[in-house]
């Protein structure tokens, strides 16, 4: 590890000592300072981020990404409203779970705590700089930030101004602390900093994920790619099903938890392309099929046999007819990414079973996938959507950037 | 990854979707009947025992290990009692922790889930075999174990005869498969098995350890090691600090919760070491102490840096004076592993202090370290400690072993 990193992470641990003693008022404060702070100097974010668009448009970046990287001053407006959304959030922090006495007379309590230090890598949008300070701040974290290369300069405008509006607040400027060399070996090295950082949360397209997943010793959340199925059942009612197939893939394409795969029991396959195919059609989505869904809909495409695993994130859906629910659960254990998955359904039985039997984040009954998010979940924020087991499922509010230490009062108790 | 690990892994997530969906009364009847099969199969595992045993001795494998190895009528009913403890533990799958309808109508309940497939590398003792089956099935998990290469025949035994008996009770015998390979590659491999397991529990040394989560891309809990201090406060009732100094030393000194650092507020130091220097000179606790612990103590060793860092799990005790309560935390708090400290006060607030601010997964006022353990807290058995802050902090019982789920219940919502 280098030094310059060693030494970031032993400030981020003081900073992490000091925040995990703060009041929520004095968080609070800070993180309403902190917002202040960035539309006092949006100027300086502007010219900064127009520093990193100048930048992208010399290396021929293409528009999506530009767009992406564009800050304006609504974009730091609602990045400053963010931190005061977060500020009226519950403190998670100091809960005791569970507390009980057992036989020998010792009481033990099970009583929330901050991580400590949480350490963040990701991608070109720039808001990420400060919704992650927020979250990490309001949990009594301390965090390090590893942007993108892209947002460089953004970055550090955003994380100046936060930095110093907390020290105007007499509160640790290291709970914030950027990475401000862009190379990947500091990435690689940020990975194995165990001692220093708790853990470690990835944000952005599956290439990164893995590459945190595949070189990082410090333990990480697995966040993001969802590759989601709706599952339209013999019972279902098609109009519903074509409602929240359209919602699910069209209503914003670039998301986890937009819908990339449809699966339809064969005895109303018929019936649901022809309410469907028309309405796809006109939004321009691009079906990939299965020999029955082609043989429906003259416009559809073969599927490859890599369409089941992919998560386009574009107007593309994969469709394939299944003989059963049972065919329908196992194509999705197989195919998923343990996201987001829905069945439409008018069967109780077929219900339960779908909700029992598919293993992903959070399964739907009648419903879009869409739904999958922290907002929506009613955390009120959200750092990211966990696809793995441990720690946390799911979309991950404040409660996920929590753990626990149990806390046992004694009077002299020795082991027998 | 190997073909035949990759097989391996299928079965066992096959496994893992029939467990998922067992009754408690099923799962408990495969977890009485491999017990009485490990008792039927005594003289089986007793007979591959013995030829561990016997390379081990020709390898001069020393008394301490050969003891750990050694399997015995005793030794084999013990682990099958621990199945019918298991049996008896409640089940902790399909607790629904939450359930709230939000205004969208759409109701959004969290449910408590198997992991699905859990690994475990683990080293000597041939009863993990059976204790870490026991607590995967029961909360409806697949385990695949990795056990050293001295014991593999033992675990093979052991493994055979579990199998069977779950086959014969019409369960599936994958739920437990044991890696027969002893090479090492294999042991990596399994580590990178990402898709197939979801998560990794090594038990054993801190060497073991290391090396999983330094190779690991699957999800891993870090157990075990334990550098536990006891702090004597200048209001500590001395001969209650002595009793539990004595308890957390030298009750059992191989393992990760006794106490192996000694921090004596400097007003008490004197007082203390009178009553205490004798008793640990009876039971032949080797002091490294600093320069004032070896003024007050003659027998006593002057500490070298290193000492304070050490996990002994010997008859040696470093020892250090401190100035102040917040001199005894910033100590903790560099040189622990997080596992379980002390305090011993009769001060209200130096008791809160403590609790709070040292980190750590368990944290004591006026109780011996020893207490960290699944038994001793209440959860009716243990599959290790965790020393990380991700998914479980402390000891884990069978809730450590699952993960959630979200479930939602619509009636045709889609997202704005």
């Amino acid at each position: 590890m280098m030094d310059e990193l060693k030494k970031m992470g032993e400030r981020a641990r003081e900073a992490a000592f000091f925040l995990g003693k703060l009041s929520v008022a004095e968080k609070n404060k800070g993180l309403l300072a902190a917002g202040e702070a960035l539309r006092r100097d949006t100027d300086k974010i502007l010219a900064a981020n127009e520093e990193d668009m100048e930048a992208g448009r010399k290396r021929g970046m293409h528009e999506g990404l530009l767009d992406r990287l564009r800050l304006t001053k609504d974009r730091i407006d609602a990045m400053a409203d963010g931190l005061s959304q977060v500020a009226a959030l519950d403190d998670p922090v100091g809960e005791v779970l569970s507390m009980k006495k057992r036989p020998n007379g010792l009481v033990i309590g099970e009583k929330r705590v901050p991580l400590g230090v949480v350490g963040i890598i990701y991608e070109s949008r720039p808001n990420v700089t400060a919704d992650a300070f927020g979250l990490c701040f309001k949990a009594g974290n301390a965090v390090i930030l590893k942007g993108g290369s892209d947002a460089i300069k953004s970055n550090m405008a955003i994380a100046a101004a936060i930095r110093k509006a907390l020290l105007d607040s007499g509160l640790p400027g290291d709970a914030v602390q950027l990475v401000e060399t862009t190379d990947r070996e500091v990435a690689k090295a940020l990975m194995r900093m165990n001692g220093y950082i708790d853990v470690l949360i990835p944000r952005g397209g599956a290439g990164l994920i893995r590459t945190v997943v595949e070189n990082s010793t410090v333990p990480v959340i697995e966040t993001g790619t969802g590759n989601c199925h709706i599952f339209v059942d013999e019972s279902a009612d098609l109009a519903m099903a074509a409602d929240i197939i359209l919602n699910a893939k069209t209503q914003r394409i670039g998301v986890c938890n937009a819908c990339e795969s449809l699966l339809i029991h064969k005895n109303v396959s018929e019936k649901l392309w022809k309410v469907l195919s028309g309405r796809l059609s006109e939004k321009h989505v691009e079906i990939r099929g299965d020999e029955t869904v082609c043989a429906l809909v003259p416009e559809a495409v073969k599927a490859s046999s890599e369409d089941w695993g992919k998560e386009y994130l574009d107007y593309i859906l994969s469709a394939k007819t299944v003989d059963s629910l049972e065919e329908a659960i196992a194509h999705i254990n197989r195919y998923n990414t343990k996201h987001s998955e829905a069945i439409i359904t008018e069967s109780y039985a077929n219900a339960q079973k779908f909700l029992d039997e598919v293993d992903a984040a959070a399964v739907y009954v009648n419903a879009s996938t869409r739904f999958t998010d922290g907002f929506e979940f009613g955390f009120g924020a959200e750092i990211g959507i966990s696809t793995q087991k441990l720690h946390a499922r799911g979309p991950m509010g404040l409660k996920a950037l929590t753990t626990t230490k149990y806390i046992i009062y004694g009077n002299g108790q020795v082991r027998p």
